[in-house]
C-alpha cells in the first residue's frame, strides 16, 4: 500500500526508494482463521498487502477478523480476485510456495537470501509477490506456472504439516530478516573495563588470596595465578562489574579476618 | 533424546557427529493450544526436544494434545520442570528470546546465522537450547540471565504481536534453514537445448516469417531478426520446449496457407 505517485501518462510510479514489500497471495484459502492469523503474522514482520483468490467461505469472513486482532486494518484492505491470474497481473516477480516437486520447468529456490532478492527487485521499482495454496492441496500446477520461481522451505521430510498462517509468517520473517533491515535493538551500551582496571582487580584478588594462604606450595604461585586470571579475562567484564568484583573481594577478605584464619579452597 | 554413550568416568559423551538439535524451553506457557502448535511447528523443521517450565494449566494438557496433531509423540516426550534453572541445567549454550531490550550485560544477537551457530556448538558435543517466555509477559530478567545471549527477531516495531507458537516455529525454521541442511528438492532435471537446436529453431521461425511477408521493409530484416531472437535466447529453453516451439511454428505456417496469405503482425 503506501502513497503512490503518477507520471504524465497517469501510470503509477514507485519512487526508487519507496520500495513496495511483496504482496502475499492466498490462493483459494479455506479457513478464515488461517487468513486472519496469516495477516497477523505478516504485519509482525512488516508485510501489509494481502490478496485473496476465491476464498472458500466468501469475503469478508468474521473468523478471519477475529484472528487478525490488531492487524485487522490490513485484512480490511485485502483485495479479492476470482482467479490467480488476476491476482498476480500487476506483479513483475512472483514466487510460488510448494513443499513438493512439480514437473514444471521453473527454477526452484531455497529460502536463503530470499528477502534480499525481493528487496533488490523491489528497489528497482518492480512489484513482487508470493503465492500460497489452499490448506490441504497446495497450489495447482496451473497456479505455479504463473510464477517466476518455486520457493521451497527446508521442511522436515518426515513431517510436512506446516500450517498456512505459519508458512506465511515464515515468509514474512524471511523478508524482515534481510540484512538491509536494522535490528530492533542492540546490545546494552556495555562499557568494557580497561585492561588496567582488570589487572588491578586481579592484583587485588591475588594479594588477598596470598594473605589467606591460598597459594600453596608457593612455587606453584605463578601457574596458579595464570589459571585464575584466564576466566576473568574471558568474561569481558564491564567497568561496573570490576567495581562490584573488587567490592566482593574486599568483603570476603574482611569476613576472613573475622572468621577462619586461612582459606585454601578454590 | 537420542542414544548416549559414557566415558570412563561415567560422563555422558555425545559422539562428534551425532549432534543434538537445540531444546525448546517454554517458560511458564499459558495456553495448551500454543504448546501443541509449537510442537507441530518444531517438528516441521526437525526439532523434537521440548521442555516445559511450570506450564500454567498443568501437564499433560488435552488442549496441547489436540493442537499437536501428528507431532503428539514429541509432546508426550516433553519434560516438565518447576523452574527455569532446572530446565537449562544440562545445557552448555542457551539463548533467551525477547522482543524488548533488557538492562542486562548479555550479548544481543540477531537471527542471522543462528542455525549455523547452534549447529557448530552442537557438533562440538555441547547441548544447546532456546527459552521462550509466557505469552503475555515474556521472560523475566531472572530467566534471561540464565542465557548466554539474547536472541531478537527482526520484528515490526509498530506491531509486535508474535504468537508463541509462531515464534517457536520461526526459530525452528532458522535451525533448518542452515546451510548445512540439503534442500528438500531441487530443480527438475531441466535439459537445456543446445545452441544448435536454438539456432535451427530461430532459422525455422525466420524462414516462415519471411515467407509470410513479415520482414518489411526487407532492409530492416537483420535488425528485426536480432530483436526476435533475444527473448527466445533469454528463455533458456529446454530440448522439449524447442521441439514444441517448432511444432507451433509449423502449425501456424500451415494455417496461414489455408487462410490469410500474409501476416505482418508480431
Amino acid at each position: 500500500m503506501g502513497k503512490t505517485t503518477k507520471d504524465q501518462l497517469g501510470r503509477i510510479v514507485t519512487p526508487p526508494h519507496a520500495m513496495r514489500p511483496p504482496a502475499v497471495i492466498l490462493v483459494r484459502p479455506q479457513l478464515g482463521e488461517n487468513i486472519g492469523a496469516a495477516v497477523r503474522n505478516m504485519l509482525n514482520f512488516g508485510l501489509s498487502e494481502l490478496r485473496l483468490v476465491s476464498p472458500r467461505d466468501g469475503w469478508p469472513n468474521p473468523d478471519a477478523d477475529a484472528m487478525a486482532a490488531g492487524a485487522l486494518p490490513v485484512l480490511e484492505q485485502a483485495k479479492v480476485y476470482a482467479i490467480a491470474e488476476e491476482a498476480v497481473a500487476d506483479l513483475h516477480y512472483v514466487l510460488a510456495t510448494t513443499a513438493r516437486r512439480r514437473d514444471l520447468e521453473i527454477p526452484v529456490l531455497g529460502t536463503k537470501n530470499i528477502g534480499s532478492k525481493l528487496r533488490k527487485i523491489g528497489v528497482g521499482g518492480q512489484n513482487t509477490g508470493v503465492m500460497f495454496g489452499p490448506e490441504k492441496a497446495g497450489l495447482t500446477n496451473d497456479d505455479v506456472v504463473l510464477a517466476d520461481a518455486i520457493l521451497t522451505y527446508p521442511i522436515n521430510p518426515a513431517f510436512q504439516s506446516l500450517n498456512l498462517a505459519q508458512a506465511v509468517g515464515i515468509f514474512a520473517y524471511m523478508w524482515a530478516a534481510d540484512e538491509g533491515v536494522p535490528p530492533v535493538f542492540k546490545d546494552t551500551n556495555m562499557k568494557p573495563a580497561s585492561r588496567e582496571d582488570l589487572v588491578r582487580m586481579m592484583e587485588h584478588l591475588e594479594a588477598e588470596l596470598e594473605k589467606s594462604g591460598f597459594f600453596y606450595p608457593p612455587s606453584k604461585m605463578p601457574l596458579m595465578k595464570r589459571n585464575i586470571r584466564a576466566p576473568f579475562m574471558r568474561a569481558k567484564m564491564t567497568e561496573q562489574e570490576v567495581r562490584t568484583m573488587r567490592g566482593m573481594i574486599k568483603s570476603l577478605a574482611k569476613g576472613r579476618g573475622r572468621g577462619r584464619e586461612s582459606n585454601n579452597e578454590t
